[in-house]
C-alpha cells in the first residue's frame, strides 16, 4: 500500500467483513474463490469487492480467483493483525461479561488482558481465565504498563465519558463503545459504537416504508 | 417524504444516531440546537446533517436552528417509531440475556415480546418480566400470532442460519444478527450485523498504519 493513500473509511470497515468470510471459507476447506462467489456470500457485487481491494494492491489472478488463505493473510496484514493488540475491557455487567467470554477475540489479533469495574463485589473475580477484575481507578496505571491501545467500554452511559477520558489519557487510541452515548475523544483517537437500538431503528425505517406503500 | 425517493442507506443509518442525540439533548433540557452544535456532538459537519435531513423534507428555520423536541418527533416518525414493533429475541446465553435486560429497547418503538432458546434449562424462565422463554420450535407458531416483524439472533454461529430461516419463514422482515456469520435471507428481508471483532479490526487498521508511519 502507498503510504500516503488513505482508503475511504467505508472501505476500511468492509475489510474485516471480507476477512471474516474468508476465515469461514478456509474452515469449510474452500481453497480458491472468485470475487463473484465471495460477493454472493456477503451480499456485495464482485465489482465492489475488486474495487475495495484495489486500494491495497493487486490480489488474485484474472480468471482464477483468489487463493483464500493468501488473501486472508494479506487482509489481516493490512488490518494490522499480524501483531497482537492487548485490549482493556471496562464494565463487567451482563454485557461486559458476554464480551469477556466471547471467544471471537482470541486468535484474531485481539487479546483482552485487563478487566475493570467499579463494583467492589466484582473486583478480584476472574471472568476470563487468569485475569482478575481491577478497580477502574487502576486504569491509568495499568494501560501504559500493558501497552494497551484498544479499549472496550461496556459501562452504563452515565460513566462512559469519564471512562473514555481515563482510557485515552492513559494511551488508548481506539475505543469500542457499547454505552448509548457519543463519546468525546481527543483528535487521533478512533471510536466505533455498538448500539442495538440504533441498528434496529435503521431497519424499522424500511419496514414502516413498506407498510405505508402497501396501504396505498 | 416523496414516496418514490429512497434515501441512501448510509443516510438511513445515521437518522437513529441523530434521534439518539436529540433524546439526550431533550433529557438535558436543551430546547433548540443549531446543525453546527448538533454536529459537534456526533462528530459530523453541519453541512452533512443538513444534507441528510433534506432527503426527508424541511426541518428547522434558517438562523434559528432546530426545535429539539419537534425534530426528534419528526425523525422518529420517519423511522416508523410512532408505532411499536414487537420483537422476538432468539438465544438467551450471556449475550442474549444482556440484550433482554437492556432497557434501551423500551419506549423507543421496540418491544421484546417473545424469547426463544433450545436449552431445556432455560425454557420457562423469565429473563424479562412477564415473558418466559419458549422452545425455538415454537418460533414458527408464535411469530405470526404476535405479529412479529423484527428478530434478534443471539445464538451460536452454528445455529444462526437455521434460526434466521425459521424467523423469516414465519414473517420476520428485519434481523439484528449477533452471530459471527453472514446470514442468507430472502429478498425483502433486512439484516444488520453486530460483530465486535469486525468493528475492532476496522480500527486496528488505523493503529497499525499510524505505528508504521511513526517507524519511518
Amino acid at each position: 500500500m502507498e503510504r500516503d493513500t488513505i482508503p475511504p473509511d467505508v472501505v476500511v470497515r468492509r475489510l474485516p467483513v471480507y476477512a471474516r468470510s474468508l476465515r469461514y471459507l478456509l474452515a469449510e476447506g474452500v481453497r480458491s474463490i472468485s470475487s463473484q462467489e465471495l460477493g454472493e456470500r456477503i451480499n456485495m457485487t464482485a465489482a465492489q469487492i475488486r474495487k475495495d481491494l484495489s486500494y491495497f494492491g493487486e490480489f488474485g489472478k484474472q480468471g482464477i480467483g483468489y487463493d483464500v488463505e493468501r488473501l486472508l493473510a494479506q487482509i489481516e496484514q493490512i488490518l494490522g493483525l499480524q501483531q497482537e493488540w492487548p485490549v482493556a475491557l471496562v464494565g463487567l455487567g451482563h454485557l461486559g461479561q458476554a464480551v469477556a467470554r466471547y471467544d471471537g477475540f482470541r486468535s484474531r489479533g485481539l487479546h483482552i488482558v485487563a478487566l475493570f469495574d467499579n463494583d467492589p463485589a466484582k473486583i478480584g473475580q476472574a471472568f476470563i481465565e487468569g485475569i482478575t477484575v481491577q478497580h477502574t481507578n487502576e486504569i491509568a496505571a495499568t494501560v501504559p504498563v500493558r501497552n494497551i491501545r484498544v479499549g472496550i467500554v461496556a459501562v452504563p452511559a452515565v460513566y462512559a465519558q469519564e471512562v473514555a477520558h481515563t482510557l485515552t489519557s492513559a494511551g488508548v487510541r481506539a475505543i469500542l463503545n457499547y454505552a448509548p452515548i457519543v463519546l468525546q475523544v481527543p483528535a487521533g483517537v478512533w471510536v466505533r459504537e455498538i448500539d442495538p437500538v440504533v441498528v434496529l431503528h435503521s431497519m424499522t425505517f424500511y419496514l414502516a416504508r413498506d407498510a405505508s406503500l402497501q396501504r396505498d
